[in-house]
């Protein structure tokens, strides 16, 4: 299934300018279309071998309870920045594989910060024991909860392997993409871990606020996904330093506004309770500044609240006059416009044709601009 | 680094009747030291990259802290048991990956299972929590370390990978084996999930509990790494059914074995207390078993002990006398015993060059011989 061969959309024709649009919706669609092939074969599978189907059953729930399928849709967008040509059909099952690896990063971030509900469901952990309370008591079904949902990550992971290794690279794609793959997994799971070290006990270090946006973010949403497509190409090093020029401010920028959206966001829109990171006790930008420029009791009134499991409304209000007050959230605000601008200029100057150039616009314009 | 040229211990040299036997200890050694540079290699990396260098850390402390690298060993004998000749530096390179493998299953085990200790040593999750108790609550500590845990075993899985991607296979050796190492990991998790699925309500389903054996242990630990190693010797169809027929047995009586050690065991020798699995309420074949052949108030008794938290001595006292009074135990002993005589007729029918085959012969006398 090739997305320009869709009909009804028809995709990127090659055209004299190269200026007709990639048709993005299109990409989404074939990229959903690969996902559910796959997991709908696993259920087979597991059916056959009386296996629990529940498993990949499940996973195909959390695809299809949404996502922007950014990652995917980055990693063809930077085939096409690469100048790739040819069949497309192995580089967007390549682009599925990053959508199953995220469903891992997602499960398994939701059981370690407890999460209720992820894109106003509830998510794979709170599911599995909500599932199995009737045939056992509710401590057993919370520990069954999270033990599938360690379980349902470990394989959505392994099955993104499979996803690549499935897709009918060329040998040499194959060995230029995997390295990357490597180096995405190790780097966001790194980033994981400084976030979660942080956690509980934030700090006035912005360095270490960064360094958690740029590994858990900028490298592993932005930067990879659009190496990976790339690489699938053939593209060369100067290319990817190109797309690193682009993707780093704009994915700092797009975690930056995602921490905002923790603490300002519409709960109706992110899907989330927005006191969630703050409850948790997140270690942010915008937190490190406020902690930096406060006045002594407002940041002993920052540091009681943030972190406090039963932080109610009034804390919230607390916490956000102080962000206001110290001026953290209009830097922060500062430091998504200078990465925009940072991004756009980079994208200006980059050699991607002209449709690649145009799709990777419009999609950081709807993901650091965007309110929920 | 390749163990036959190991001066002190010399290997498996190539003689007339190449019936000298394998270097298993050599063989041991070589898969730790392709580990510890790996792992060391990591360690360097994250001090470089102002990265968390206490994952790798943990990691090689993990690894160094024990185990039999029963799976390592039998990838090189299944190599040797395929004919293997020539280069065997990137076979034990796959050893070790499934020795990494192995970590991250275990990392992630004793979080689900919430066990305190491995091998006589903290877990992970446990070593973490303790090691951050001065700087955060008890409650957060507890949190980071259940969190730090699953993260470090993300990342063993992801680097297990990098292990195998960086073995220097030849293009055919690494198309033959990735699909078994991603049915082995398919299948281990699969076990995994049954067996937590079963765990807190043990029923009389002898097959439910075969299944968990035949998943969890028999095709991960035996099965898979001997097909694996074969595989790199570019065996055929019919001598991994071979491997097969000597496999499955010996691995349901190994995990037949480690069962009855989870009851009977002594801890010191299994370094876990053996009222763990009992107090969990794991679904084993001789609780199947002996709730099959239970009187009424047996199996009332058995019911409401098995899965009690506070399990103490007089409970497991009850438990172990109803278990050899309905003779559960004595026909779980007879199962080792008939699947031991399986393993040992397919093995002196199996087309292995004699080397292969007494060590395959020496590991299954050891492994399901123990009493520890």
């Amino acid at each position: 299934m090739r997305y320009h061969a869709l009909p009804t959309h028809g995709g990127r024709r090659k055209t004299a300018g190269d200026t007709v649009p990639l048709d993005l919706p299109g990409i989404r669609r074939v990229v959903d279309a690969n996902l559910a092939a796959f997991l709908d074969d696993r259920v087979r599978t597991a059916v056959d071998g009386r296996l629990p189907a529940e498993v990949p059953g499940l996973l195909k729930g959390f695809l299809d309870s949404g996502g922007k399928r950014l990652r995917p849709l980055l990693c063809v967008i930077g085939w096409h920045a690469g100048g790739g040509h040819g069949d497309i059909a192995p580089v967007l099952k390549v682009a599925a594989s990053l959508e199953l690896f995220h469903a891992f990063c997602l499960i398994h971030d939701d059981v370690m910060d407890n999460s209720r509900t992820r894109r106003g469901q509830p998510t794979v952990h709170r599911a599995l024991a909500d599932q199995h309370t009737s045939d056992r008591s509710r401590r057993n079904a919370e520990r069954f909860g999270t033990s599938g949902a360690i379980l349902i990550g470990d394989l959505a992971l392994s099955w993104s392997d499979e996803l690549v290794n499935t897709a009918e690279l060329t040998a040499a794609q194959f060995s230029h993409v995997l390295p990357l793959i490597h180096e995405m997994r190790t780097e966001v799971m790194y980033g994981q871990y400084l976030d979660i070290a942080a956690t509980g006990s934030p700090t006035d270090s912005l360095d270490r606020a960064l360094a958690i946006v740029r590994y858990k973010t900028a490298k592993y949403t932005v930067e990879r996904p659009l190496h990976i497509g790339a690489a699938l190409a053939g593209a060369d090093d100067s290319l990817r330093a190109a797309l690193s020029d682009f993707a780093l401010p704009i994915g700092e920028a797009f975690q930056l506004r995602d921490d905002l959206l923790g603490i300002y966001g519409n709960p109706a829109m992110t899907g989330k309770p927005c006191t969630d990171d703050l409850r948790d006790g997140k270690h942010t930008a915008v937190i490190a500044i406020a902690l930096q420029r406060a006045e002594r009791d407002q940041r002993q009134l920052l540091t009681s609240l943030i972190g406090k499991t039963d932080l109610d409304a009034d804390g919230v209000d607390h916490i956000r006059s102080i962000l206001s007050i110290t001026g953290a959230r209009h830097a922060v605000e500062q430091m998504i416009r200078t990465r925009c601008e940072q991004a756009d200029r980079a994208l200006a100057q980059a050699p991607f044709p002209p449709a690649a150039r145009h799709a990777l616009r419009t999609l950081a314009r709807a993901a650091t601009g965007r309110t929920g």
